[in-house]
């Protein structure tokens, strides 16, 4: 039986568990919206860090445990930049280079980013559908306490998520794209990746139309917390920071609010504070088969128990 | 005595005579005007190859057998655009594509193309004057016989200089930058480089108020042919197609007309069809020596022979 399942992707943690997906599901099974509230400019290029992280994951060309970037990668480029005195605080490699150069290239000859995304994907072997989630920019503000406002790159490289986040808005007018807005209208079960909730997943769920668009699939998320703490990056701090609550499952939960049918979250995390389904199980993907267990269970359990 | 002397230059004939000149006279006393009509767009970069040539050269980057490109160099981005089905027919650099990266993004940032060529090189230590001859776009059109139209870097490195060249044209409309204006009004000497007539020095000869601007500086030529060959590239064959002469140093003296006042040419050369005086002696620059000899050789003969 067919089933349509989109995932809404961050980064690393989306593509982890994007992997596994990508090997249980048949390839016109799965839709993958990536977050591009991350995407900045740099060298003149249109970096988006995201796509890219999931892209070269599936195509199985990043290194499976920093999960991020090229698994064969050299910095001739940035070190010439250096000499140059151009900005050298954000690493790309020389092969990594060649992607936001054809990136740029086409969207200056006016491509959209989703066609240009799907060409670049499936030259390297990609084939199901990889999405950003709009074709429009809507990068994240982050309003910080001592440095006011930062993209997401800035605050998250440049100043290493030190400075304290108040707040997180995106600019008005930016649209999820027609594609977008089709596979969550044709999605049978919707599976919100163990990325962070307040720069990965929001940026998308902030989208005009989006709250219509998950009302009718089921939803669940994966817990990027994991015993109180984040699997990876600044989210303990920020849920801290940003909802007053300590760090849990529960508290992700919270964040999505009536959207979420369902919370998969690491064995042993109690789930009595949760309003919502929930399956404890082996959450955390440091290997392929890692991702490829969880998908698979995240399937089962959302066939047999929901609905 | 302090001497202004201004250098027309192409690519590597061009960039192996300025080196010599560049240690040969001080720092202020030297203005680099280097032909743009090779410059084009490549994975969405401006590239500029005889700007390039010449900068690298004096910043004594480039290998010096080769002449053009970085010593040090990888192809690590080029391996990944080939798997993206991008352009491969011109290879970048990795390191070289820093330089691209960041004249690119100063120029979209408003920049003109004399400053960030000021900029790059100043970043590599070069610090003579090093001008592109216009800061407009203005391509050589090569008429190919069995190709039509081509840009100078379709013809010389995708067509491998195969097809037959008819004639060569600019558009109308791009003006000599400024700067060049001011450092030929300035200058007691011009020193053509043993570059392409028709394609590297043409396309700044042809710039409006050129002529006027050479009536008045002692001009003197570095023959490109020696004993009926080019140094390097395909001119011998040009000179044949485009002038129905037999290639010669008289037959570059003729092309280059009333502006020129003495030639220079390898020794051994018959000067019996020379209209203007001549200088006979070793004009193969294979060494840095070579180059810094020539160098010398001709502002020796500019000062106790002219004038």
């Amino acid at each position: 039986m067919s089933r349509q399942v989109v995932m809404l992707c961050g980064g690393v943690g989306g593509a982890r568990l994007a992997h596994g997906m990508y090997h249980a599901l048949s390839q016109d099974e799965l839709t993958l919206i990536v977050n591009t509230g991350d995407d900045f400019e740099h060298w003149g290029l249109q970096i988006c860090p995201d796509l890219d992280t999931v892209m070269y994951s599936l195509a199985d060309l990043a290194p499976v445990e920093r999960g991020w970037g090229l698994e064969t990668e050299s910095f001739e480029a940035l070190d010439m930049v250096k000499r140059y005195g151009g900005e050298d605080w954000f690493a790309l490699g020389d092969r990594d280079l060649a992607t936001h150069l054809m990136r740029s290239q086409r969207l200056r000859e006016g491509h959209s980013l989703t066609s240009v995304t799907q060409g670049l994907a499936s030259s390297l072997g990609v084939h199901c559908s990889l999405l950003p989630m709009s074709d429009d920019s809507c990068a994240s503000v982050l309003m910080t306490e001592d440095w006011g406002p930062l993209s997401f790159q800035q605050w998250f490289v440049k100043h290493q998520a030190k400075p304290t986040v108040r707040d997180i808005s995106w600019a008005y007018g930016a649209n999820a794209s027609v594609q977008v807005q089709e596979a969550l209208a044709a999605a049978d079960l919707v599976v919100i990746a163990p990325s962070n909730p307040y720069v990965s997943i929001d940026p998308i769920l902030q989208l005009p139309k989006m709250d219509n668009l998950l009302e009718r699939p089921t939803v669940i998320a994966v817990s990027p917390i994991v015993h109180g703490e984040a699997v990876k990056g600044p989210l303990a701090q920020m849920i801290r920071d940003l909802s007053g609550q300590a760090p849990s499952p529960a508290a992700v939960a919270r964040h999505y609010g009536e959207c979420l049918d369902a919370m998969i979250m690491e064995s042993g995390e109690p789930s009595d504070a949760l309003s919502v389904q929930s399956l404890r199980t082996s959450t955390i993907m440091k290997t392929r088969d890692d991702s490829r267990r969880l998908a698979d269970r995240i399937l089962e359990f959302t066939e047999s128990s929901l609905k």
